[in-house]
């Protein structure tokens, strides 16, 4: 059972990202945490995480204090309300089910204890919960974290956990930082890791969007991690695409009020370090065939954005209608589509 | 031996397309085939090619009159100069040997017996003859043919083989139109298949990389057939990808001079039969992990001719250093290029 000083946290979604944070949020000692699994389940049930990380060292036959192989129905089970949940998914808007139907079981039915922490990519991702959940506070948390799932419960880590977290706008619970303040005091207290307080999370959210809008799609379709695409071709795929693309996106944030960092393109193209041969994530869905793209929340999102404000933004948009092919590629390959059978 | 009436072949590349103009020639009765193969010589030395074709039926155990595992050097081996060269490899300037080193061995040191005819895509693919052979006479031939080798020897044709030949300008030959119309006789006399004279090769060229430019990289890029890609995302790929590519490739035409027919765009979006589910070349040699592409003869080229007069081709660009991100990639693997160790 938790102890009473702890606060309680239901991490959905234990893959390279929820798995970290579980980890480090035990390790910290002043969460319990719920790990919530889907496809990995079995191998964490049976053989706990295996997990090489720069933030924590080697962990083998790890779990945290509790696993699950759903999303808890609080209701149903007579749980208390959780203190918070972290949302550590995939956000597809395109492809049930949402984010929004995933969580709901889990909340109360009119919440004003538990809040939402989604530490997830992409501008607007805490809309929904403003129709669905209007009175739950809706934290964002943008991780900087390289890591990826080798295999079901095996983890890799090889770029340190940084977080930003900050309250998502919201006219209903006039969001203080309250409730951020003590998650990144929960976060930090192992002392692993690097999270603090964003105070303009939609700037933040349009900054990290520098990268994933562009290195993620762009490695995907390549084929490419983020070292060799700055290696490709002596440089002119990052001059013709990734340039572009992310110049884009500064000014689709400028059109929208928010005036990032002189020179965040470039720290963006270098952001990681070239010898590192890091993949962002899109690459690795796209390697394991199967996995959808956070496509409409990298691409879409930003260039209706950009639309609505008259920027041109025809690179994001190229890779926009090419994410959307892929996508389609892997719905067909699920059976999510139906095409005409083929003329013999 | 070749019978005194029939004219010396040589082609270039025994794969797809290659194989298919062999056993054509041959069964026309008015050519010796020596076909010169590289990857599948062994395959179809031993076995011969095993054949399913739209236009001959099934044809196994065939073999053309000559096969060779290499370039014949007709000096070095005093064999009489070749009526016709008939060049089906690739064409990928970015990737040695040129197109002109493969074939020089093979044509007499200073040629004007034998004519060459490049079945090759792009747009000014003979232009590197003009320096290297300025006097020998060059033909284009289009082709239209659907076909794929399966596995080395193995070939599937599943679209009739349509050629449009004609002469490449050249103020050396002063080109006529009679080696053409003697090729295309030769060609034609099986009776299996469509073989026309092209008055205008400019324009049958640009007219053709209308469907390359836009179709062969959207594909290969999306891993999605023709007939897919009109179904993905209910046609939105189509409408913000391949027809903003065809039509920067018309405009690059027009500025250059080539006026393409009206409706060329649609033409050639419908040009494979939907449930037909075909894939392009370079969708082909991008699942075949290994194989270069031809980008600068199908995208470089008309890019550069456009930018040349002015005309924006956002698409056709992006699409250009794209294809260089995945022939980087592709040269990687070959071990064509170094890169700095991971840093560990």
């Amino acid at each position: 059972m938790a102890s009473s000083t702890k606060k309680s946290v239901l991490i959905v979604g234990g893959g390279a990202v929820g798995a970290i944070a579980a980890l480090n949020l035990e390790v910290g000692g002043l969460a319990h945490v719920t790990l919530a699994l889907r496809s990995n389940y079995n191998a964490v049930n049976e053989h706990g995480f295996d997990i090489k990380s720069c933030d924590h060292g080697r962990v083998q036959g790890w779990k945290p204090s509790i696993i699950r192989d759903s999303i808890p129905d609080i209701t149903k089970e007579s749980l208390p309300p959780y203190d918070y949940i972290l949302l550590c998914t995939k956000n597809i808007p395109d492809i049930p089910p949402t984010v929004v139907d995933l969580v709901t079981p889990a909340l109360p039915r009119i919440n004003t204890h538990t809040t939402l922490v989604l530490l997830q990519n992409g501008l607007h991702i805490y809309r929904p919960f403003l129709e669905s959940h209007p009175q739950t506070l809706v934290l964002s948390a943008i991780s900087m974290i390289g890591s990826e799932e080798l295999s079901p419960g095996k983890i890799i880590q090889d770029e340190g956990d940084k977080l930003i977290i900050g309250a998502f706008p919201n006219l209903n619970t006039n969001p203080s930082t309250s409730a951020a303040k003590c998650f990144i005091k929960m976060y930090k207290n192992g002392g692993k890791t690097d999270c603090k307080l964003g105070e303009d999370v939609l700037h933040d959210r349009w900054r990290k969007l520098v990268y994933n809008s562009a290195l993620n799609p762009i490695c995907a379709i390549l084929g490419l991690d983020t070292g060799r695409l700055r290696l490709a071709a002596d440089g002119e795929v990052v001059e013709h695409l990734v340039r572009p693309a992310m110049q884009e996106i500064v000014d689709a944030a400028k059109a929208n009020g928010v005036l990032l960092d002189e020179g965040v393109v470039q720290k963006m193209i270098d952001a990681d370090p070239l010898q590192s041969y890091l993949s962002p994530s899109m690459l690795v869905d796209v390697k394991k065939k199967g996995n959808f793209l956070e496509h409409e929340n990298l691409l879409g999102e930003p260039l209706r954005e950009g639309k609505k404000m008259g920027v041109e933004m025809p690179t994001i948009k190229m890779l926009y209608y090419m994410a959307k092919g892929i996508q389609w590629r892997t719905m067909e390959g699920r059976g999510l589509v139906e095409i005409p059978p083929k003329d013999v």
